[in-house]
């Protein structure tokens, strides 16, 4: 590295934003300048990141001069429109909506999956997978190499800020409406004193959703088509037959997904945990005897995928069921762009 | 029906008895002396049924006398004990144990699909399903009648009360605990707080476990092999190819499941909506468009099983996505007990 690239965080202030100048405050220092830029509302608040206090700039074209590399968490419209300006800048954009990342000249990078595809990027735009995906990909890239992946029936179980920081927000408040009354019996019990459902569509405290993202044709949802298509893209099998729902479950923050991994051949139980034990960036914790296996209280904050329940489908014996966690806002954000951003970086 | 049976609840304390003698109250009124049952130091005490005060008597082979059907909701070693004993007194049992459940001379019946196996049985003793293979059977059945069955993969969303009063009674207290506190986002924060698990292995509140029941062969829930089992049993279909990974939600009551179903046919999402929307048992709720599908908190309470989320599979023209909801206290133990016991209460 003979010279440190400055970088700007695009989006500074939203849930991922946060957690962002946290893990950039302790990684391994690779930048110089850090540049937090935000909407125009939120220009002028000072946050802290490497211990030094930042002053939040607004969004513009000036706002990307001197900028080797850029980070957006922003809405897909917003990315769509400014990613493009801060490349042609001559930042490196490594972008977390969902405006590039089926661009066929964009890649779609997992750092311990593809990483290689950082190269290929015609437009300067590096697209960072949707939280679902990266919150399983890794583990599924890992046992994809040992056996061949076919195809994934996947149910997520995904938590509250993966509507950002307005569903942190709602489902906190909705809990506190919800504890100590005797509620919860008769249908529409818990309607009676949750009234604001924030971005979702029904109250989230002691409940399930099945639905995350907007409506696509034939009755999916968004969420579960990025799962599908993503997961392709990045394992680069263009034929992988994947089928998900996508469900928001009462967590705060770390989705965790229930997968069905068939394989092109015969596995075994033991082999699997040790190709995930040995996986860069996965944690298994598979001890059922001991009732140890991953869940979100202790997940949330972490870096790793973490992986359990891990047993042969008893029914074909090329098939793998298990249960992964990984925090959505690092892993599944934060983290995967913070080090997709550190291989540009090491271009330096 | 000539004379009206008489009726044991055996049970008629816990979580299942207290929603058995609600819908005892308020069905169609089939029977004669109801007699509640628990154990030794639950007797005495009274609980009403059909506006009458009743007074709970202590198990015991006495307690069975006069008794023409009796009803069980007890943990397996007492049924295992209990059941025979009921049934030598001339009762026919309708247990909802896992003790006679796969035994061969005990039919397991959910009245809409299999409602003909009441009759066989030589033991005078017919099982009910588990909670969770009966929150998606009735919905699988009608499916199955159009398309043939031939795998499923299901992913739960398990309620607490799945584990008795006790889940229903932590879920509510830890809800009250963690409710205006700023936790969660770190692991183990939640913890913090959270000390006692009452019968599960890790806090439920903003959390979600994979596990449900004991642990079996090759890391196996028994609540998983359940699904396998007696879905196999139900439907009449030795070879059906299951696949299961059971979650415990922060729900209240009623289990939700992810189901991704393969048939014999190619199916058609317009034609499994209609067989789902006129099939005896079953509620369909599938608007996306609108946001409308089943969630917990206005399925609690009530009878059917709802179906929503209906897709296609995008790479299999043979299998169906589906997101089921279902009481686990009403269809899923007391409803489908008591439509049980009343269609051999319609032999009296």
């Amino acid at each position: 590295m003979s010279n440190k690239p400055s970088l700007a965080v695009v989006g500074a202030t939203g849930a991922v934003g946060t957690v962002m100048l946290n893990i950039l405050s302790k990684r391994e220092n690779v930048y110089g300048e850090i540049r937090l830029i935000a909407s125009a509302k939120s220009a002028g608040k000072k946050l802290t990141c490497r211990g030094e206090e930042l002053t939040v700039v607004a969004l513009s074209p000036e706002a990307f001069e001197g900028i080797d590399i850029a980070m957006f968490d922003v809405p897909d419209e917003v990315s769509k429109e400014w990613a493009p300006i801060a490349a042609s800048n001559g930042a490196v954009v490594v972008d977390n909506s969902g405006a590039f990342r089926m661009d066929k000249d964009v890649p779609l990078v997992v750092p311990e999956v593809n990483p290689q595809e950082i190269k290929n990027r015609p437009k300067g735009i590096i697209s960072n997978p949707n939280c679902t995906t990266l919150s399983m990909i890794v583990a599924m890239g890992a046992l994809h190499k040992e056996y061949g992946l076919k195809e994934l029936v996947v149910a997520s179980y995904q938590a509250a800020s993966g509507a950002g920081q307005g569903g942190l927000d709602i489902l906190r408040e909705q809990i506190n409406l919800v504890a100590n009354k005797s509620l919860g019996d008769e249908a529409g019990d818990i309607r009676k004193v949750v009234k604001d459902f924030g971005p979702f569509s029904d109250p989230l405290a002691l409940n399930v959703i099945p639905w995350a993202g907007s409506l696509k044709e034939d009755g999916y949802s968004s969420e579960e088509l990025k799962v599908r298509n993503e997961s392709r893209k990045i394992l680069g099998l263009a034929d992988l037959k994947v089928s998900a729902t996508c469900v928001r479950v009462p967590v705060l923050t770390t989705h965790s997904l229930a997968v069905h991994a068939i394989f092109d051949k015969e596995v075994s139980r033991s082999v699997a945990q040790e190709v995930l034990r040995n996986a860069a960036g996965v944690e298994l914790v598979d001890d059922p005897e001991n009732y140890k296996f991953p869940t979100p209280v202790d997940v949330v904050g972490t870096d790793p995928t973490w992986v359990g329940r891990v047993r042969r489908s008893l029914d074909d014996p090329n098939a793998i069921d298990l249960f992964v966690c990984g925090d959505n806002l690092r892993k599944g954000a934060a983290l995967n762009t913070a080090q997709i951003a550190e291989l540009v970086a090491a271009e330096f």
